[in-house]
């Protein structure tokens, strides 16, 4: 019932199978005037993309997006927005041995389970390529939301590969970083210490069938103050089902997270040294947000017919799918500010 | 907008200020029919009710439910149920001195940025005491899920404070413990060998005025197979959201979360050895679930008048809060599953 | 599911059975920062009791609204306002006989084959008094209206009881009294020649255990232009829905409704001649919108107990509620108009 | 904000301008396993199609629908299904002087007043090909009640156009004849009498660029019992605004509906003679449901230009229209009834 929607106010419906005809996304709630940046659409549609180097999938998509609805001269009318994106390179034979053989760790069998009937080609629509509908939708919320709040940016980064992590200083240099430079590193892991060490590793990965887990890391940059809707729409909320809707995903943090936990409060709460502590009480308070996300090692690893295809970790993937569920958390709760007071 | 209500088929409203008239909740979607177990309302309370001893806040509270609406004969009409609790122990000069010195780490100063205008008293709506109406509702959730999935139940505790953390000796037997076993350990930390650190930790936390984050595990068992509704509604992004609506809450993790990170994926993925690795494709298998839950220190500590009435850790207290989450998404996922098939 | 509320903005919830402890209904989603005029709440009930003159049900409820929460020092904080009405004049004695014998036209028996489970004592939850918390919300809306749009007014009366109707004249002279005017006619049907007539029918048509139909008019005056949200919430389809949800009502016109089906276009659309016409597409124009609304005769006439305590025409008594449902659709469009551009 | 959806479990989001690229319909919520039966769809678009007689609009779409998601192997899948249908006929020539010259009585004005950017191209969205989307829904929604509910029927007519009425004879005739028979009418008009006067009158008024009024009858047969949520979604109510969403309607009535409102209770009560009285407290009783919408001239008419191809009566074209939205609240109300018991 509706599962396949997300927010209150920027409203957006997903669709599509990974081997049916088309996937897409219809956004509602795209208040009218807002001018329609096709470089914004397409460059994150390109950061999506998988095949631009040695390290994710090999599958060449050449997504073209077509927008069916809501924009005329444009400008966005008010009406529903519409984007479909057609599946081209099916190659639903890769998948045949599916029904067979589910793959250990994958969703095939559950959503087999659950709903008595499903679609084994590629996953269906439990396939990563469901993505392409969050990539979509988050550029609109992007255009919503530099519109509105034109200071906002959103960066993110691989912060661990599989055992290699960032340093406490590269970290630090990342995130100032211009996220093309960060698209330049290997799997988007801005470490230049262990950048080519990371980049054999899932080289080799890719070779022998193997993956890793990792981790990302998410940075909300001069985010408006006041955001966040009590008692159950608290930003971090939001922002925790937003992110943990995204597949592979084990883990949610907010700021240091875990790595304060065994402090005592009057250390934690010490102004001035948390640079990424902007919410409290659930709503942002102007500074910068750090979010923090766990994946999980990919489960189509085991497929041997897959191997050489397949993403030796999918945090770099996973990156511009965040940042898309990001822009879209923000532009709900921006809209919802309208009617915080009288 | 509606961000005071939870849940898309047992949907509740909860309302109520901490200091105000009354808090309570109304529950729409509970079907009819079901019986109304008194026994179990009244222990949720009871495990929420701060005071018991020692090391949780020194308020007492007896709050006594009054069902308002929804029931006849004991049994449940297919309309809201609703229930209040009064607020009597309202001691709102305590609180007095807020208005001119807002606590650190504390809601008070974000909301009055957010909604101009704001309750001082004790919180007013970002209080602990807001939690009340959230057991209150998932008791009544418990009786649905426990009428329909009689074999399921829910076990949490804490899993760290402060510096302390359970052996993986000590958290294997916790998640089979009963729950009044749990209960019995001093801040609900089921450790034989550090027990009584935890609890020299904390008495000395509240004298000194200090407090500690910690870590919390509730596990789900015997969950039935295919909870879950795709893409956005994934199990775990239903468990995250609602966990991560609770105060003081900074991580959310599914299973052996983050420290399975840098696990290569043939070992992650090797059957038979994850005993709580129960959602794939956001989708529960049956077999059980481990969400873990990490909370910052406290903030009210730094307010000096309340030295000694604070809670040195929030981990205990906040426990029945998200058993409460827990069976609310389960019974909101439950009968969903009426609607999955033709 | 959540049949319970209404609204998409400004979010109600009602509750309560008429029979048991108490009704009441939660408002999510007022902006904070609204004044609370005590006065427009209680001025609303007193419209909505009955008993105030001979033509409407005896029971003196006396229904005091008590507010739990939402409200701080007279103003909303934007939190849930909750308000309650105990039942104190319970009498359910009187309606002891009903689970043998339904009431001819009543819901009780289509209820009971609904729920399986049902409450005899008065209706329960579909007897009118449910229409309690619709006024006590539609208060609010009022409040809100009227702090934003101050010029915009609603006035209803009584178009036809019975075989009695308004002659045009008498309409167009009622459409420019004010309320109180309104009231003080017998069974608020504000005509000069057939008062007494209407009156005597009532009267003897309680004494008789009589009932009849009628039809009510509501004005909305000075409405602000471009409220209505296509495709599926046009203003007309909001009002439809919200009148159509009160008991007893059999049928919805927008303006001249029926009178102009048989009319030529080119005469129906001629400006200047139709002073109501105010929606267009499904939004509003800015001129004054009519909105009318059939009753079908009272069914607890058959009730031979209840004889003398019955309402001979429902119309008088759903005057307030239609009023209450008016200004909630209102306040709903107003609202959502804030998010139209961008 | 997200008004372009209808419906709680099967949910319905249309989308598309008339002059656009394409417009569509993404239908959530239809369970796993139901068989797609393409005749169902392809009779419903056939019998919206305008142009089949001289009496219709004359533009000839030959819209073809085109599934991107939702099916395999011609069965739901339990995710979102997707239909399209591309603007071929654009012809936005025609509609070039509407900028300038607004048409009296249509809503481009209003629109351009709420959104201050709206699409001038033959009324944008406010055009009457949006319905495309509702029939197409709609048909959806009829696989799942004939396959749930299968003696459940709907059928409707034409019961006025501009001054010609059906008589009661001809009115109860109607109601027993198969749907075919009454396509086969002029302006589906099920009248032996007035059949060739209603011909005559319309021709003359296409030629004339003159327009009616009138009113469509519809027959829910063999609906079951329960149907409909209290308080807000009872089913009169979710028919209201079901069928007041639609373009250029003006009333809704319930049974008898208005020629009822001058009777006396006793009278109208009586059982036995009223054999389409089959809603009760808002909740279905099992007997035949009528439902009656009354439609105002269409607009149109008074753009010169457009002489010979306008509709000189909307109502043979909004009959599908009102079947699909029909269809669409029961399949809402059946599938509500899995949550109304334990």
């Amino acid at each position: 019932m509706a599962a396949n929607s997300f927010g209150d106010f920027l409203k957006i419906h997903s669709f599509g199978e990974s081997h049916g005809r088309a996937l897409g996304v219809v956004i509602d709630g795209l208040p009218a005037g807002l001018e329609f940046r096709e470089d914004l659409l397409l460059s994150a549609l390109d950061r999506r993309r998988p095949g631009q180097n040695a390290l994710v999938s090999g599958r060449q998509e050449g997504d073209r997006p077509e927008i069916l609805s809501g924009l005329y001269q444009n400008k966005s009318l008010g009406t529903p927005l519409t984007v479909v994106v057609w599946n081209q390179d099916a190659r639903s034979q890769d998948y045949a041995a599916i029904a067979e053989s589910p793959r250990a760790g994958h969703a095939d069998d559950v959503w087999k389970t659950k709903f008595g009937h499903s679609d084994p080609r590629g996953g269906g629509r439990s396939s990563g390529r469901e993505t392409l509908s969050r990539v979509i939708a988050g550029a609109f919320a992007r255009m919503l939301v530099e519109r509105l709040q034109p200071s906002t940016q959103i960066l993110s980064f691989a912060e661990q590969i599989g055992p290699h992590s960032l340093t406490a200083e590269e970290f630090q240099k990342a995130a100032e970083m211009p996220p093309e430079k960060i698209d330049a590193f290997p799997a988007r892991f801005p470490s230049s210490t262990h950048s080519a060490a990371v980049e054999q590793l899932l080289l080799k990965a890719k070779v022998d069938g193997k993956s890793y887990g990792g981790k990302a890391s998410l940075l909300v940059k001069s985010a408006p103050s006041g955001l966040g809707r009590p008692v159950f729409h608290k930003l971090k909320s939001d922002f925790a089902q937003a992110f943990m809707s995204i597949g592979a995903t084990i883990s949610f943090e907010l700021g240091d997270g875990l790595e304060a936990l065994d402090q005592e409060g009057s250390q934690f709460h010490r102004q001035g040294e948390k640079p990424y502590g902007g919410i409290r009480g659930g709503i942002s308070t102007g500074e910068d947000i750090l979010l923090r996300v766990g994946f999980k090692p990919t489960s189509s690893v085991m497929d041997v017919a897959k191997k050489g295809r397949h993403d030796p970790c999918i945090v770099p993937r996973a990156l511009p799918v965040m940042e898309a569920m990001a822009w879209l958390v923000l532009a709900n709760q921006i809209l919802a500010r309208r009617l915080d007071r009288i």
